[in-house]
């Protein structure tokens, strides 16, 4: 199996969305293609995929750096003992000649070409990535459908919390049945209204998360912490600075329920500190990690080991994305569900046309690869790209 | 004061050097020019800088996001209370949009182009930068001469012991006093004999240091310390994985002499989570940051006052780089030194031509802002850029 070529284009994300951190007007994102020498099913086999969400495009690197090295590479030197390209041998190459540490800089450009490699290594075995997956680092049988809850409740400038239950009544018609809204973006008393109005629609708090987008200080998120307890939510995500290990394990003694946070660590590294330095609650907290984001799949299947190695449990992960690469590494991995983001980032949102939302749950296409061939609008984007 | 113009090219450093942990063969880096309104001397005010040493260039986050922000912004809600640009307003203007987390992606860019409108804002006050730093970060009278030492030693595909007391030769004919050199890249019985060749030619243990470069897993670096406690070197340099707080922590209870780090930590949490969970000791080790790598001279000089708020001295600061940035950080800021390069990172090493180095001393340039006019090869491509 041979490494033809590699394409990459920036994207605008066309997003009017704001959170408690940040607004995602200028967002892109980078589209990979990793074309083969292989055939399957009579067309070429190219890989693709995207830098998932929240990430700006980042194709200078890509184009400067990585693919120059792959496409260097003497090609049997990234070939797995199955003939195939092996992933993590990928990854190795593509970070030849990097400086120690830095990892944001580099793992969302590499994780986002492995992950295309997947797409392209599942395409080649004529399976599914999910089921690829789960022969590699699954537990047993995949269930056919997936829990799946939806990351909105973004502030709106005007009308907020009427808009606010008209989306959540939207997501209840459409068969969700769990969903995250932001806070942190208005004054504690201003943010509960708003979780009362919830609430309100939604009826069970264990259905109902909450996301402040690290943008808290230590004292306003205690502030949070002591109002929300009672509310017993499914989880209050990212409260504090990403990487403000001490501020996160002192709200983990103050706050008795779930937190969540991971979306923000970019390798195994991050995962590590997170479980020895802040608190971790590994039977209790959610880890987050956006597997395209933090050099790919097989470097997440590594921190997911690491977290089972602390007496962590799989069903404890949601891969952050809410895109057709993390459903296959949800299902594959046999992890706890994943999020969604139906109708917020254009075409890199929603999922394939074939899969249906019933009981809070998702089915898996059954399509060889990723399955963005079960999106028209984002696949004709790649197609385009490969030609 | 407004800025009317930016730029950004990306070179290649042109090294052959290689420590532990990579080699520089394929290094770029971003030279940036900030083109003002400014007059000074007769000539326009433009602020020049690049991203310092082992970094990539970034000049497509630069002209995707960084700079058009900076341009777009209305003029007067960069300036502070003088008059002229604020830099820690720029940098807050370049990271709106940003997502939290991920720093390293954002600080090499956001931190040169911070470092630059410094160069621009000491020419408009037709000061050198290492004054007006003084003014706003000192301690007090600004000594004329500031301690320098080599960052050399490299590794070497033939004759490396040789060539090793060689350049040492060289370094101490030509002033200087103090050295460090790579370890990690052989075994310990030959990165010992290396240690032992240099020690021969440089004498004095406290004049030599040794740079692991975050290349050793826990059990070989607890091994070298247990080698080089004996030598009482000046210091042990990256000895562990950048953000492997636990594995320094254990370094630093083993090892009695002076570790060092830094020059991988990209914002203030990373150096507040080096003093809370790696073991730092304030008063003995010595903390490396790379300014113009982690958003900028301001950011720096809060990290600076961070570490004194934990009790460490500015004397135990020597920032990275090894070039007229880090220089004029050290002596404005009143740190422990700074390291030199010459002659290895091509025109981006080496300080301006009316410098001298004497007794391990380096004298400062008494030119308008950074001094890059005084290293003409440099400053015709700056120059260039700005055309």
């Amino acid at each position: 199996m041979r490494i033809l070529d590699m394409r990459e284009c920036a994207v605008a994300v066309q997003s009017s969305m704001r959170n408690a951190a940040f607004d995602f007007g200028e967002m892109t994102t980078s589209v990979v293609a990793v074309i083969t020498d292989r055939v399957a099913d009579g067309k070429p086999v190219i890989g693709y995929a995207f830098n998932s969400t929240g990430r700006y495009a980042c194709g200078d690197a890509m184009r400067a750096r990585f693919i120059p090295r792959l496409l260097k590479a003497a090609p049997d030197s990234l070939l797995g003992q199955d003939g195939l390209i092996d992933p993590a041998r990928a990854v190795a190459r593509m970070a030849m000649r990097e400086k120690p540490g830095g990892d944001a800089e580099r793992s969302v450009p590499i994780g986002t070409i492995e992950t295309a490699i997947w797409d392209a290594l599942a395409k080649t075995l004529r399976k599914p990535l999910w089921a690829v997956l789960a022969e590699r680092y699954g537990t047993g049988p995949v269930a056919n459908r997936i829990p799946c809850y939806v990351g909105g409740g973004w502030y709106q400038p005007e009308n907020d919390l009427e808009k606010l239950q008209d989306e959540l009544r939207r997501h209840l018609a459409s068969g969700y049945t769990a969903v995250k809204i932001k806070t942190g973006g208005l004054s504690l008393d201003a943010d509960c209204r708003r979780l009362d109005a919830a609430l309100a629609i939604i009826g069970d708090s264990q259905r109902l998360a909450v996301d402040a987008n690290a943008a808290m200080d230590l004292p306003r998120a205690l502030a949070y912490a002591e109002r929300l307890a009672p509310y017993n939510l499914r989880w209050f995500e990212e409260p504090v600075g990403v990487h403000a290990y001490g501020d996160f394990a002192r709200l983990a003694e103050a706050y008795a329920p779930p937190l969540a946070t991971g979306e923000n660590l970019f390798c195994r590294q991050d995962v590590a500190n997170l479980l020895e330095f802040a608190g971790f609650r590994p039977g209790c907290d959610i880890l987050q990690v956006d597997p395209p984001q933090a050099y790919g799949i097989a470097a997440f299947a590594e921190m997911v080991a690491l977290l089972e190695a602390h007496g962590g449990s799989r069903s404890r992960v949601f891969p952050h994305g809410g895109n057709m690469m993390s459903f296959a590494v949800s299902a594959g991995l046999g992890l706890g569900g994943c999020e969604a983001y139906p109708g917020v980032f254009g075409i890199f949102a929603g999922y394939g046309e074939s899969m249906t939302v019933t009981d809070g749950t998702l089915n898996l296409p059954d399509l060889p690869g990723i399955g963005f061939e079960d999106q028209p609008g984002l696949y004709a984007l790649m197609q385009e790209l490969a030609a």
